[in-house]
């Protein structure tokens, strides 16, 4: 089933903070984006003003049932923005995580990482989620119940470009990466929200290769290939 | 300011948890009133649906400044339900709290409480608080900063009533009591959202008395007293 994410806060060293606006699409199939967007960017972090940014399918992820109301996810991140740019001190292998769901929908993830390698000590984290209606462009709070909504995952892995875009319900999250750049000038993110109009309303919007994100979600099938500027995408899900 | 916040998630004793639809109204004068509804009430709850209900003028909180970005608050309590129902292992005195607001406008409110008394050890808390959007009756996450809104608190209290009642833009919480009679047949409360056409949309309702809260909360003064079916309501404050 498809869920919309908003990371409440984010907890390290025991400290809790929230300096981005983050939110997660996960889709019925198991793909997932997460863009992490900062809510006050300094003038050095504009250029690029995002904590991070990972995406990948459901072969980047390994999901098992730990008891009634955990899950373990192993992140094995198809794109991981820090790893694409070049940026030390960031995890390394895949980050193991724990899930757990309390009454009111709310997912409470902990994990470690090992930004010095697993001989090191690690870093323990925690991270809120709280489910909100994807059929709404405010970020409304729900109990994550609802299950029905639209899951549309698209890919290009072409000798140009790498990326994702996932639909859940009326939202739109996007990464598009040039291969080899390894440089911000090859990230291009899109986060929108289509209206039942079909009016895309954008909410981030960032790099040269924005118009390469494609904008029409409906009527897909499995396999479908949907040009977007010259930019080839390949619908891995359509769930209407 | 007025706020209306959402808990999250309630934390105690380490384990993360969340069995009610909580939400605290605080008002531009500082009085408070926080409902606690059960999600999900077993047949023995149902007769009292709640987890806790609690509420106080701002004669009843002390609140200092600790930090930039943190406030101690020790609540005194004018109306706890426990303390009413005669319900042991509860608080002894002033609950003290602290309060830290980050970036994106939560709160993690953190305390210790002392069911045994001070002389015994504390049970450590922590409760998530999101602040959202009074204008709107979905549950829309914001950053707190909308400090515009209508802000109006009445008190009862006279021989057969204690109650406080709260609007805090659109919504509304309340509770009265039946002095003396120290049961769940005492007590009642609302929760309820006004639109802006003046329907009033009921979201929590309980007790014999519903009937004796005020409905009508515009072109109030301080001091100007409602009656609702016989229950006399005074005007602590009106900001609109």
């Amino acid at each position: 089933m498809p869920a919309l994410l908003k990371r409440i806060a984010f907890e390290v060293n025991g400290s809790l903070l929230e300096e981005t606006n983050t939110i997660t699409s996960e889709s019925t199939d198991g793909h997932y984006i997460s863009l992490r967007p900062l809510l006050h960017p300094t003038k050095e972090q504009t250029a690029f003003p995002f904590e991070w940014a990972f995406a990948g399918t459901n072969k980047d992820i390994t999901v098992s049932k730990v008891s009634e109301d955990t899950v373990k996810e192993d992140f094995l991140f198809g794109f991981d923005s820090n790893k694409y740019l070049h940026i030390p001190n960031q995890h390394e292998g895949p980050v193991e995580t724990y899930w757990k769901t309390i009454h009111n929908g709310v997912r409470e993830e902990t994990g470690e990482i090992f930004p010095m390698g697993k001989a090191q000590p690690g870093v323990k984290f925690m991270e809120m989620w709280q489910p909100i209606d994807f059929s709404k462009q405010d970020l409304v709070i729900t109990d994550g119940s609802v299950t029905k909504g639209r899951s549309v995952t698209l890919k290009i892995d072409t000798a140009e470009y790498f990326g994702l875009i996932i639909v859940v319900g009326q939202w739109i999250q996007g990464f598009l990466s040039k291969k080899g750049q390894h440089s911000t000038e090859g990230l291009s993110f899109i986060r929108a929200f289509e209206t039942s109009q079909g009016t895309v309303n954008t909410l981030v919007k960032y790099g040269s290769d924005f118009s390469k994100f494609p904008t029409l979600f409906d009527a897909l099938s499995v396999g479908t290939v949907v040009d977007a500027n010259g930019a080839s995408w390949e619908t891995l899900e359509a769930h209407y």
